[in-house]
């Protein structure tokens, strides 16, 4: 097949730490065929497309595309706008009118709907397009995909910071909540487990928004640990919600029952451990009691990454271009685990993925709903990737107490 | 000079990213000198020093040393505790009852205080003793340091945070606010310069303890920046006080007016940045306000470590051990830059360094008080090591519109 005409690239959603290899995947791969007449890439996702906001990237050195895969965040920047059937419509008609034979859109599950939309305006229209998404989430909660990329990266970044928070709430003793991103998928929150290298090495708990999060459960489990060990280090989604599927902050929030003269809402990043926090001082009586929200520095961080994750994102966007140029084909990239640890990339139809989330299976979460199993490690584990530090504590002996003898 | 005995070390207050390689590098060298009996490392700090709990670091191999030294956190666990006169009198009592005749204290400005207590109490005493404080600390206010270990590590985490949070911003838009520890020097939250590469990247602004803090000259700041580039990241130091000295979070808290039951103290790590996005909200009308507090992440991250913080961790403690050997000194030793980019040690009385607080001088801050100069950032750049990444932009050229010709 050699339909001729233009590229044309998107990034959409929230960044990641690898979604530009993805895209230096997508114009390093298309600019070798011949029937490719440009590569444009349309800046912050479906506004760029409706505005015609195009870079043209075959005017892009290599060497430049080369330290942009290497930079976290969407080099062509991104919306949070989600666009409607007349939305769709309106980019139609601009694909149309810049010959774009070629569209491939990187993003999650909604962006997977866009292209899906697209499409179908380009059939109705007769207009040979071939669409395809190519999956990013931090998130990972794209179904048949094994997982996607951008999250390996974001899940090393939460390993390494709970590991360094197990070591200094060691030092300094107290209870720890760091609260990381996920609102209805935990695979991020889990992420944290393989911070545990030591038998008694934190995070000790950890709450998923696959389970329902009960606040006395919580101060149980919490309370449990620190006596044992005087130290407690526990890993919350963001998403975690009540028995009636109201989320914790909120529920929490209500209890608290704050007059805020119409001013104060705590919709801020750092309120549910906060919340949380006063829980566990007002009602386990501990004193030192630290919350972090991971925020943003979980999905953009510099210099953590995971090269498994580098290598797959870049890949997925070599395969979509290879598909759509030598297969002539629509559909949405998936990455598929063959071996431990193996991958390799199929093309699934685009409403097959489209507007789903997968959540945690059952067999990744304990029983008690308050850690994960050791099939979630194994899971997880090489998406990390290569070189990760492992960290060590001092081994020797005890001294025999003199003044104070035993 | 050889005087018989055994050495004991210590570690204080917070933990750092390379505290462990100054342990190392103490324990390693003691080894090498016949006239110690034993090298000891006393659990919790003082607390360890008056328990008498020692573990035999005589009896560690070299292996796990060296691992521990790559291991971010106090191997030998810390404490908050600081002790007065009578606690460093039973310490010293300790310290005789083991034969201890080199005593090594790693930790900041009250950990210098506290070596000064011990070594004047054994000076009293008329018992022979080395006592060496040795320097620590992410915040870098210890006085005639140009810096200390620690901070090095602690400022390219924050560098590597915003070089993100700013890669971030820019393909989302909008208003980010970090928040950096350092209750009364400013030396991390001015790291966070070293993000910006391009012209346009941020931080646009840089809000220090060094100057009083403003809300409406802030908001102004906030507000010419976005009007400008429709984004602005802030970076902002947890310390940050009014025109009278009071912390911008307790004076926030209190215009906000809330009645909280008795229940409701918002004094958990995501406050500040919380409120602060909440005045941007609300009086400047801009939709997209997000705040991160980098809390316990920027000391203890695992992995994100600066290579000349490290070596000079290290280095402190070995010369520290030549010191208290070869020369038969005490003091505190110190950290002293000769060139760009190198440094010597030297050791300087106790009472020069224990309890004094190092600021940022004049020169580093600019003239508006909302950001740093280029001094800062010479002095600064060489102190985070090598291989930090430089992230990079697309460059390509803008393609003409067709539909929406301009």
């Amino acid at each position: 097949m050699s339909l001729a005409g233009k590229v044309l690239i998107a990034q959409g959603g929230g960044p990641t730490a690898v979604i530009n290899q993805t895209l230096v995947g997508i114009v390093l791969e298309a600019r070798k065929f011949p029937q490719v007449t440009k590569v444009y890439g349309a800046i912050k996702g479906v506004e760029g497309l409706l505005n015609e906001d195009f870079l043209d990237l075959t005017q892009e050195t290599t060497h430049n595309l080369e330290q942009v895969a290497l930079t976290p965040s969407s080099a062509l920047l991104s919306t949070r706008v989600k666009p409607d059937s007349k939305y769709c419509h309106e980019i139609f008609k601009v694909l149309k009118a810049h010959d774009v034979r070629y569209f491939f859109y990187i993003g999650g599950n909604d962006s997977a709907d866009t292209v899906r939309i697209v499409n179908e305006e380009a059939k109705m229209a007769k207009y040979d397009l071939r669409a395809i998404h190519v999956p990013k989430t931090i998130d990972n909660d794209l179904v048949l995909n094994d997982h996607t990329p951008g999250y390996g990266s974001a899940a090393r970044f939460v390993a390494q910071a709970f590991t360094g928070i197990n070591l200094d709430t060691r030092a300094l003793s107290g209870v720890y909540l760091g609260i990381v991103m996920g609102r209805n998928a935990g695979f991020l929150t889990a992420a944290s487990a393989i911070a545990q290298k030591y038998p008694d090495d934190g995070p000790h708990l950890i709450y998923l928004p696959e389970r329902k999060f009960n606040t006395d459960k919580f101060l149980g489990d919490v309370k449990r640990i620190y006596d044992r060990l005087g130290r407690c280090v526990v890993a919350v989604s963001e998403g975690i919600k009540d028995d009636s599927g109201i989320p914790i902050l909120a529920s929490l929030l209500k209890d608290i029952d704050i007059d805020s003269h119409g001013n104060l809402t705590l919709s801020g990043t750092g309120a549910l451990g906060d919340l949380l926090a006063q829980e566990v001082k007002g009602k386990l009586g501990i004193s030192r009691v630290r919350s972090d929200t991971f925020g943003y520095l979980q999905r953009s961080f510099l210099g953590c990454v995971s090269d498994v994750d580098q290598q797959e994102a870049r890949e997925a966007g070599e395969r979509a271009v290879q598909m759509a140029m030598w297969q002539d084909l629509d559909g949405s990239v998936t990455i598929n685990r063959t071996g431990f640890y193996s991958v390799d990339y199929r093309l699934v139809k685009l409403e097959e993925v489209a507007g789903k989330t997968k959540l945690m299976p059952d067999e990744y979460i304990n029983e008690d709903s308050n850690h994960v199993t050791d099939a979630f490690k194994y899971y997880v584990r090489p998406l990390l990737g290569s070189g990760l530090q492992s960290p060590a504590l001092l081994r020797a002996p005890k001294v025999t107490k003199i003044l104070r003898g035993e």
